[in-house]
């Protein structure tokens, strides 16, 4: 699959992959429909890489940098399915790092 | 801080993060120690993000694509800890993404 | 809540949870739909606790031993939902823990 | 490997498993050294099971109700690692769920 466009997941979260380069690295911005931050929600930059397999069920991953509202970063990790005649649907992952005062508190970091 | 150089983490795995622009944005290779794949390990590149802030103590993201070797994909998330008159120290978590076949394998593809 | 009787996931798994003691204690099997083992799945038994809170939304967590057909061990987490007038509903993420060889393959054995 | 007895994580965490049956069944006390409540820490009851494989490197899960100073659950997976000679050695990954008020912060509550 080629990932060029919006996608849309269950939470109301958009995103729009801007562009894939013809070594599978792409950019964009991410719409989150929740958030833990206090400050309102912004489109944030994404950056991400994506296997360019031909059977189009590529695995692929991306970095949203919260930047204008939240001293977090997020990484989401999955996989293209694409059925026959349907529209293509994306699986994925995340993970949310919190930023922390020091390493003591790493443990509860991460969600 | 700014994570331009080589990390390396417990397991010997290696990072090399070439150039960080002024959005925060980063490429390099990760060079893992590990591997479930039958193909060799090879130097894989990787892209991602980090904050700016300027206590040093930066949450980042990246993206590596195991291209050559492997159709899986990893990210991993983290945070920076600059300790006084010590070396920096990141913390991160993962997720790996495999390849599966259909959708409904996809409960068990994440690590 | 309390999580005694049947309860069935979006993959078709399905438990049932015999009885939760005062305390938050419960037992109970459970008969799962996915399966990486290669022998025939057969239902196993849990053990977990739950809080006991008035509200009805409580967290809870379980351990399922595969006994039978793995040498796996899974754990489940999650919270109770309770809306009016609708069904209860759990969400829960879980962990799986496939036994290696040596602790250089620990960094691969948790999905 | 029997896992009934102290033991003692990086972080200072401490557990008792005061019995394993013949099932694999166990429970115990958990001493977290590391708490997000505002409550004072208290040791906490544990509930969980193993394996019994003769090799000594069993897998295994628990669950800790944290139930006198907080609403939140946990739940270990892990697997038992018996070097020659050396004392025995237990790799855990772990999830946290913490109480929310509704289903829509569902995305938040695991750590």
């Amino acid at each position: 699959c080629n990932l060029t466009g919006w996608w849309e997941n269950d939470l109301g979260s958009r995103m729009l992959v801007s562009m894939v380069d013809n070594q599978g690295n792409f950019s964009g911005q991410y719409h989150t429909a929740v958030s833990s931050a206090q400050k309102p929600i912004e489109p944030s930059p994404l950056v991400g890489s994506q296997h360019l397999d031909e059977d189009g069920q590529c695995t692929f991953g991306f970095t949203v940098n919260w930047k204008k509202f939240s001293d977090s970063t997020a990484v989401f990790v999955g996989q293209c399915f694409a059925a026959d005649s349907e529209e293509e649907v994306l699986q994925t992952s995340w993970l949310l790092r919190e930023k922390v005062d020091s390493q003591s508190s790493d443990w509860k970091a991460t969600r």
